[in-house]
């Protein structure tokens, strides 16, 4: 049978799968709300096994891993990495159609996940639908390993890779996410920082206060965690934990010719998000590239206390709390954070600080030269109109580096994402153009997957 | 008629007073959310006609000011200022009955604006039916000056006071609240410190962003939020805006001498807030009573920005704010710490703080030895079991500056409240007992006000 036989069914069949994606995407599954996640495991544990897979359902101690897996022709296996759980849809008002119903709006599908990364789950499903329904069999192994915790760091997958080892086994992962960049060029993603969440959360009274009787003599939690919070990271992003950067191993000469092959992000950047300028005065392409990968970071995500409604209340708050991320570079771990975290917050008087720990992994990467991605590569080269390019490391995190530690594979990417996709966002959304060539692309990672071993 | 028959009165008709009171909790009058202030309005309004006040309802650009006036039997004049509004009732969570429905539990009446200050306007309907009912007038002219805005800095009250200077004219003012402190002393307080309420705003990006992309490179809210807010005060509680302390003026021998009379408060506060130590570590009961109120504060009174649900989110916030109140002793004014949080935060690299003005006024006070005050503590003689303690400045605020500037009243005080009523805060409540004698010393103050000029 022909590749083009099966780029047909891709897409004569689009509106089935866009209904299946639609079912998948009206399931909350907000790992960090405890919301809708064991319904949704079983909804995905179900779509693998109507393809013919021998499917569990595996505790973690969190969320369950759904574990499929089906035999093709050769003895390669490609482990498929998705997750069913989501980001929470906050702030519910900026949604320009509600979160858990898939719309679709000039080409594109909108609803928490569908990018992120539900969409692509389904678009892989529906590539097999197409290899089966002209093949009848696989060209490779499939392993799909689906966890529901990854928006929430992963925190019990790595237990669950030391004692499944033996069944996860393969040659290649493919990444739960990937597409094209703003100039629809398609990317092979080989790196993914490390990161460390973390609440803090400071509590100095048993109430909240009159802010008349205590403001000038009692202790102030918003104040505590201010202050806390600006002795962290200086206001020219330098992180200020001891000894932060020893660890840091800036990019090699490769990686930096690899990133030199991206396209000017500096205008885009900065008409997407209406920035006025970068940090650090980065007024270059090369840089800006750098920067936003190789380095760490310390990013306040949430703040949260005492009055926040219309108007004033005079009130001196008695808790207040921050969300934080560290995102890591190569070599450094969630755990050292956590520990100059700890003394850092110690050192500079603010015991009274807790630290929340929620969640984190170290960062990895694969070889930019690898077979597989050169796989990855050839795959794309009749679906898009540009070739690949490849990107030694992006800014997200994943738990890729247990694959890695545990499974010994590298990583490819695949997927319909793109830079309108605003993953974590209000308004998530995947083009169908790119939902379709995304099912394409796969078909031939799985077509080639036949020769690689 | 003597005192006994309108104190029976007062008892026998208890019953009656709360049902009124009961009825007016159970209206939401909320001026920072604008919620339910004219309905409110008009229920004080038919409350004071009942009474057989001349009332009118009179706009102010903002929650109307209900004006009433009875005369009496003689011709010096108490002006009543109460105001309808209440603080917002949030937290929510943590009232113990419905924060607009009255409760009564173990001989205290428990619901917003109970205390702050509903209870003791109805407390005072209470002590006039006594004396109409007993005596059949007044024994002076009063005058209910009645605002809607208070709890939001009486920001239209000014141009008020400026149009209706002479129909709001008198001898001495009643304060909105009193009653007594936690060691059931009953308070005169003759000065309150003023305030400016601000809240701080800052917008970075046209929408949040994943925070791995842009942690490393773009301008972050939150973070811009935080290194502001610690730029404004010092962790040892020094306020760093430009010559800030330039016009505090200390307080008086005099007032100093009053404060000293005032009970132990240190292990009092530790005990009812659970606090562990006060600021700048006093330990000292007379250097705690005097920062407590002649010191100007910054107050964090609430932040927001970004994620703060459970669990985590990897989100780069482009929107933060801050509510923030400056409380201020003499000779301080609202105006000039504008101008000076202005200038502080352009000088310090932060003009994209955009400040919003959500009011204030300036302290006041009226002399702790005019013969006004020595009125109210000669009406408190037979009411309480101990005699009154004059607090020459207390650390709350309200637009009592107004009553000085525009009608050259003095201030004096009466009320149901106590160390347990918990205004601002959930489970706002008062005592039945103290809203007996509150509605006694009113009467007595009236009493006193017919031989006064």
């Amino acid at each position: 049978m022909s590749i083009k036989e099966i780029d047909r069914y891709i897409e004569s069949h689009l509106d089935e799968s866009i209904s299946e994606l639609s079912v998948l995407c009206r399931q909350p599954s907000v790992a960090a709300q405890n919301l809708g996640i064991e319904v949704c495991a079983n909804m995905v544990a179900e779509s693998l096994q109507a393809r013919g897979f021998d499917v569990k359902i595996l505790p973690t101690g969190g969320s369950p891993v759904v574990f499929g897996e089906r035999k093709g022709s050769n003895n390669a296996t490609l482990i498929v990495y998705d997750h069913y759980d989501v980001q929470p849809p906050e702030p519910l008002d900026l949604w320009e159609s509600p979160p858990f119903e898939l719309t679709i709006r000039n080409g594109r599908m909108y609803a928490r996940g569908v990018a992120d990364n539900k969409g692509n789950f389904v678009e892989r499903l529906h590539a097999i639908d197409a290899i089966l329904e002209t093949e009848g069999e696989l060209p490779c192994n499939v392993k799909f390993i689906v966890e529901g915790e990854e928006e929430i760091g992963s925190v019990h997958l790595e237990p669950f890779f030391k004692e499944h080892r033996e069944m996860l086994s393969g040659d290649i992962c493919l990444w739960e996410v990937g597409g094209v960049d703003h100039t629809n060029t398609p990317i092979q993603m080989v790196g993914l920082r490390g990161i460390c969440y973390v609440e803090l959360r400071v509590k100095t009274a048993n109430q909240d206060v009159h802010s008349g009787t205590g403001g000038s003599i009692f202790p102030n939690a918003a104040w505590r965690l201010v202050w806390a919070l600006s002795s962290l990271k200086d206001q020219d992003e330098n992180i200020l934990l001891p000894d932060y950067y020893d660890d840091v191993v800036p990019p090699t000469d490769r990686e930096k010719a690899l990133l030199a092959q991206q396209p000017e992000m500096m205008a885009y950047y900065k008409e997407k998000y209406g920035l006025k300028n970068f940090l650090k005065g980065i007024d270059d392409e090369l840089e800006l590239a750098i920067q936003a990968v190789y380095q760490p970071t310390c990013t306040i995500c949430g703040l949260n206390s005492g009055y926040q409604g219309k108007g004033s209340k005079t009130v001196l708050p008695a808790e207040a709390s921050a969300k934080v991320d560290f995102r890591l570079v190569p070599n450094q771990t969630p755990e050292k954070v956590l520990e100059k975290l700890r003394a850092h917050l110690d050192s500079h008087g603010f015991e009274d600080i807790e630290i929340v720990n929620l969640g984190g992994n170290p960062p990895a990467k694969t070889d930019p030269d690898h077979p597989a991605v050169k796989l990855a590569v050839e795959a794309a080269k009749d679906v898009y109109e540009k070739p690949t390019r490849v990107i030694p490391m992006i800014g997200g995190s994943g738990p890729n580096y247990m694959f890695q530690a545990y499974l010994g594979v590298p990583i490819i990417s695949s997927g319909a994402g793109d830079s309108e996709s605003g993953a974590h966002a209000p308004n998530e959304s995947i083009s169908l153009d790119l939902y379709i060539k995304g099912a394409k692309h796969f078909t031939r990672i799985l077509k080639l997957m036949h020769d690689y071993k």
